[in-house]
């Protein structure tokens, strides 16, 4: 089985989903081939540039022919951009992976939901940190029971990409074409996260900052306002018990990709930072302190697929171990990839930590409540 | 001038106090002496052998005789005791050092305000940590702009003294006899620390949670409900703009003293943690990530008193420091003490925590609002 | 131009170097293509295995035939087979990229050099970390005088990939098989880091020792003798005045890939540890503390080929940069490689090291000595 | 009984045991009682302020005074003035415990060792590092096995306090006044705690630098030449087969008090930074990382006299723990101190350092050799 994959967007996600099916067949030779088939664009001259240097035979600028065209779409476009071309690809049972936050509105990813749910093909989010191997070491030990009952949780992201106030307004910073802002850029993630290992939320209480008002225009011409949160702080309730805070910004001075999980349990802790992901540090209450654990052994997750132990790997290998799970999926052999009903879910605790915000007051998770 | 000290409490805050005011002489020679005059507690035997350990020469069991035969009163006993004997104390113009959180109840706090405002004496609320070199030099910096316009604040006092479940009941565990639970006892300090650092609280939204819901008795017979919490967390907004959360905990497995407090601005950052107490990491926009710096040299806070740099100090130097500041306050000699006006707000914001967390609503706190 | 690479060896090495070629043409499209054409190994079936999974088109058993079948000869074999299929391949002027440590003897080393004088091909060490582009950042700091005259080196490299008594014995426990022990198998790595740094070594001394003096044979019947070194530690004097040691291990529990090196200047300091390859810290002397830094800015080294600032490389990486530069230098475009002269110096204080702790005395690396 | 002390020398190590002895009875009330009765110095107007602010009853500018006057000598003064006072106490059976490196020849340190042997009095030297909870835990571990066979040992002191070139010239970069440099005067520490954790040294192999060729005279009139080393760098190899490195500085620009020790063994390894002091990072070779433990517990060393887990203590404390096994030494209570003979071997090791640089030769320890 070959399958033919189409890309709607060349930019940091499609340079990161192309290489990682690039790099498949030599690490990952259990999963059909994928061939780099079609990648969609506007800028004619600039996606033909974006296909030959990332491997693409055609190019198209109109997604409709893209999804006809492919077994797989990769919808890496704007979050405005996820609702239409997912549908049109699941009533067509092409498989999607679609990048996070799942859509720009709540109704929107109900739609997709609902297309997922009826369609044949597999619908996958791409919520590509829990393909690290560190995280999903830390899964395990909580899964089998070693933190015991979970009693606080931290979650946070935060990096200065925007901390420059002269940095320029982007379609981020745009309400209207963004939807939300960081509460789902990266507060998507932090949430996706903390939902997979600790389980389900019960309440939430946000608060959104918008803490540079206006940029300068991408074109130089003045100044633009911006309309989205640039960060956002929350508490958390989840429905074991636990309670724990999230954080998420792009103005924050001093921080890359701080992007940092801590579990703390009534028999023993995790704490982990994207900026050193092949690490995971470790508490066993029958210890003492946290044991710091290089997390790049043999029978680690993806570790005999790489290299031998003290090896790091980077980044952009949990985009290649994210494609080898949705490739396992649609392979029908296992792929354990985050369906839209969850991404969904992540998209619903966002919408309420702005509503939240908004009025002053918790917001329950439950339907009925 | 030699100053009569008497001491309510001969515990662990009894032995920091006791040692700190035998230290000032060789390292604060530029402060009145204090006589370790008078210790006071409930059982004759424990006290008398306290007062032989801790070098004072008198003993009572009756607080209202301890105010009568001292010019200084360090009130050290549990929260419910901490209004009556220092109101007495300020009314014959006595100073007080009185243990954090001021009181039990906002209305006692309210009480002692009035009477530190009617008295001559020095009020003084024993919040440490703000005597930490390290936190002052982050302080300076904050102070003369070095961070810029503060964005983000995160403020947590994790520690594992009731992590497990098995570790007795202790009257911190009882609504009635502690007021409050771990959103005063941890909480104040970091409320104190974010406020003094950052400025004022605009509102806050609070989740608390016991974790622990019953613990063994002190006597060994049976269990008893823990009707305090055990662990909060909490968003906070400030007057000038900057967000943050708050968190505290003593059922935190893998957690010692985790106070730690992080303040990120437009044009720098500070972070701290008490386990490492002789450290602050420092960025600085213009530079690239984080300067860890050991606060030891002659010229940082305090420095110059202790030894050349390099050579750490402890804890309880933190004591040690805020004693010194609390006789340069009795001398008429500056004295860089938390008056209980300040103490008051702390409190007043422990107590919206716990109502923002029982009405599911964030809590502003101005007084008009 | 297209050039045709062929390989000898496809373990570890071999598999690290057919993804950094396979990696080239999507983030280094400025060097010549180089196809992976023809994979050389004695074992026929797992040769032709390895040729499927890494992407080559022919296989032989005789390196003899590769030599003649290509035009970049990749030597990843065992340092005994070093010297005839690279002196074959230079005598042809085919370009040559020979693992390290060179040889297994100084002789074979020394025939390699003049081989390599002698031909119009490129002939290169593979010495990978010094495209780690922390290290980069870290010369490019010390080569413009950033920290002043250099006073104090460390350099190690330890592991515990034979700290188990119990790791079966292999042919680098073998005298006769790899010339020197872990002295040149991690020690050249260091040895080349800091000559590369910090320039030219006066004197040695060094201190060799086999901890496991017998392992299990490979076949599982009895034990075999190790007759390399384990362990070694060494003093180093530079020409520059600097001094410094030297430590490598194979046997040192608690550590996978500790290769660590710092470098301490009259102005100022920096130090990496490979196990955090993505940080540098650097000291400035008109600082305080050593400052954090994540080496993944765009304007880092080779940071405009890989990802947004924050988003970390792993350990491929490097080998993936060292192939670039080998193919520039191919191209008569620069290219930043370690010519075979370099990597003679380094097995000459490899050597060097083995002879003073034979004799018990400082061995000095001048050649008029 | 009360015991009489008198010291030599008020300068920082004068204020260290003088705080020391003043914290003793409230923190260690098991020893005897020690009054600080004569100080001894050659400014008597500096020597009578000390003496006010550090709490003694008398002044001298006579050491034979002195050691007539009391029971307990402190000798803190020059390396040249260790031998003639403490040999006159030792002939009195006055007590004494002097300081680092024993003396400034080996020739006055073995007289010292004789007075020793041949006295009733505690003799010993004065190596505080012996002290600190974490590094007492760290023997613990090595001492019951937990590392199974030591293999490899890292032992390095670097500090910046002659780091500058303009740092003023003293009696220190004398090799007359001095006797040795920096090999002795933070090499003595390594050594001493390689020694008291590994056991017995071998062979060692030593270079020194002076990195600072002159220095600005004290007085401000020209320069002055430094005549003692201010680094080296060693190898050592122990009795047992481990081998390691030693290193030590004061010139080390970004290095405050860098006292590090490592010690890696077959079983499991522990490593150790004076800057962290309350810390020490444990690997268990069943486990996987190094535990970093906070060494605060009431059941660690020297744990039950100060403050509840995880309230650090200081540098200050080692010297105060160090003055109570004197005490409990000359109460004939046990207690653990360091004899002449230890800290003879020690001075041994410095001069073999020196020796084996001279002659660019390893020299042995045994002295039969």
């Amino acid at each position: 089985m070959t399958l033919q994959a189409g890309f709607i967007g060349y930019g940091f996600m499609g340079k990161a989903h192309a290489n990682a099916l690039a790099r498949l067949p030599m690490f990952f030779p259990d999963v059909p081939a994928v061939e780099r088939h079609m990648l969609c664009g506007r800028n004619e001259e600039r996606v033909k540039a974006a296909a030959d240097r990332f491997g693409f035979t055609h190019t198209t600028d109109d997604w409709e022919t893209l999804v006809e065209s492919v077994d797989v779409l990769y919808n890496l476009g704007p979050n405005g951009l996820h609702a239409d071309p997912s549908i049109a690809a699941l009533e067509r049972d092409v498989h999607v992976l679609c990048e996070k936050p799942l859509a720009s509105t709540l109704e929107n990813a109900e739609r997709m939901v609902e297309a997922a749910r009826d369609s044949d093909a597999v619908a996958a989010c791409a919520f590509n940190y829990r393909y690290v191997p560190a995280l999903r070491l830390a899964k395990d030990l909580i899964d089998r029971g070693a933190l015991g009952d979970v009693r606080h949780v931290r979650g946070s992201y935060l990096g200065d990409w925007q901390a420059d106030a002269d940095h320029p307004w982007t379609w981020r910073n745009d309400a209207d074409l963004a939807g939300y802002g960081q509460v789902a850029d990266v507060g998507s993630h932090t949430i996706d996260l903390v939902r997979w290992l600790v389980g389900g939320i019960d309440d939430v209480s946000g608060r959104l900052a918008t803490q540079v008002a206006e940029r300068p225009a991408p074109d130089g011409d003045g100044s633009r306002p911006v309309t989205t949160d640039d960060a956002y702080v929350a508490t958390v309730s989840f429905e074991s018990g636990a309670i724990g805070v999230l954080e998420g910004s792009s103005v924050a001075t001093g921080h890359k990709a701080s992007n940092t999980i801590e579990v703390i349990g009534s028999d023993g802790a995790i704490r982990f930072d994207l900026e050193r992901l092949n690490e995971l540090e470790v508490h066993d209450a029958d210890g003492r302190g946290y044991e710091r654990i290089l997390v790049t052994d043999e029978d680690d997750p993806y570790g005999d697929r790489w290299w031998p132990a003290g090896h790091t790997i980077g980044w952009e290998h949990t985009v290649v171990h994210e494609n080898y799970e949705f490739c396992r999926a649609i392979a029908g052999d296992g792929g354990d990839v985050v369906p839209f009903s969850e991404a969904f879910e992540v998209l619903r605790i966002v919408d309420a930590l702005v509503e939240s915000d908004a009025h002053g007051e918790r917001r329950s998770l439950h339907v009925d409540d």
